[in-house]
């Protein structure tokens, strides 16, 4: 198993989610694919989309606080792979390229399952199993139930 | 003119980059797009890209720095657009929904042009545009000349 050189998912953890609501979905007219009140994904091109969630809430979910003073504070990269076994998998195969995991593959509060781990710098990567998320051949995402 | 809801590339300004290469080129096996030695770009999914670039160029690109304790320090979101005029209306479009212009579009060191902004919180975006970025039918990201 390697990692693919792939990005699905970025996170900004916000200050304040409705503030960013404001000027991401009103003030840009960026049109949210899901919006679950302290969660809010908007498609940002081909299979790609940008997570807004609160700061305080993403540093919770990641659990392992950033050195002081490391860079990409309030941002996370995602990868989003294809089931459980190949969260551990993948998370393994960073761990195994230098990477220090910062959260060990387990269940996710949002109910899927999930790792993150951290670049020499303290850049956070999360490897996700989302089963509602899906790309179709257009490269249109769609996330949650019913689709 | 609105801006689009698209991230066709993410920088990450490294500390070091001999020490990027090593863990994402060497490492996670993924191969560099374009390698200008002080600059790697690697394609993370169709259509998108990710830069590893000198923390201090990085900054020093953006020339103002975030406030203190600013999140997504080391952390840009870009946007390719298709031409210079492009680059100004959509930073105009960025500042009338609210985002501070960091940057006003101008000639960038690399020859391309260039504006930076950021959202409410300090989180950074570019607007270039870059004449050798291409994005064939497959999502291929190519760069550089004679490409």
């Amino acid at each position: 198993v390697t990692v693919e050189p792939r990005v699905d998912l970025i996170t900004l953890g916000v200050p304040d989610l409705a503030e960013a609501r404001r000027f991401y979905v009103e003030g840009l007219g960026w049109p949210a694919l899901l919006d679950l009140g302290d969660f809010v994904v908007i498609q940002v091109g081909h299979g790609r989309a940008l997570g807004l969630f609160g700061a305080e809430a993403l540093e919770a979910d990641i659990g392992a606080p950033p050195p002081d003073g490391a860079p990409g504070l309030g941002v996370t990269l995602a990868q989003v792979v294809e089931s459980e076994p190949a969260v551990t998998a993948v998370v393994e195969a960073a761990r195994a390229a230098g990477a220090r995991v910062l959260k060990e593959p387990q269940r996710a509060f949002w109910g899927g399952f999930h790792g993150y781990f951290a670049d020499p710098f303290g850049f956070r990567w999360e490897i996700a199993h989302n089963a509602s998320w899906r790309v179709d051949g257009e490269g249109r995402v769609s996330l949650g139930s019913g689709e």
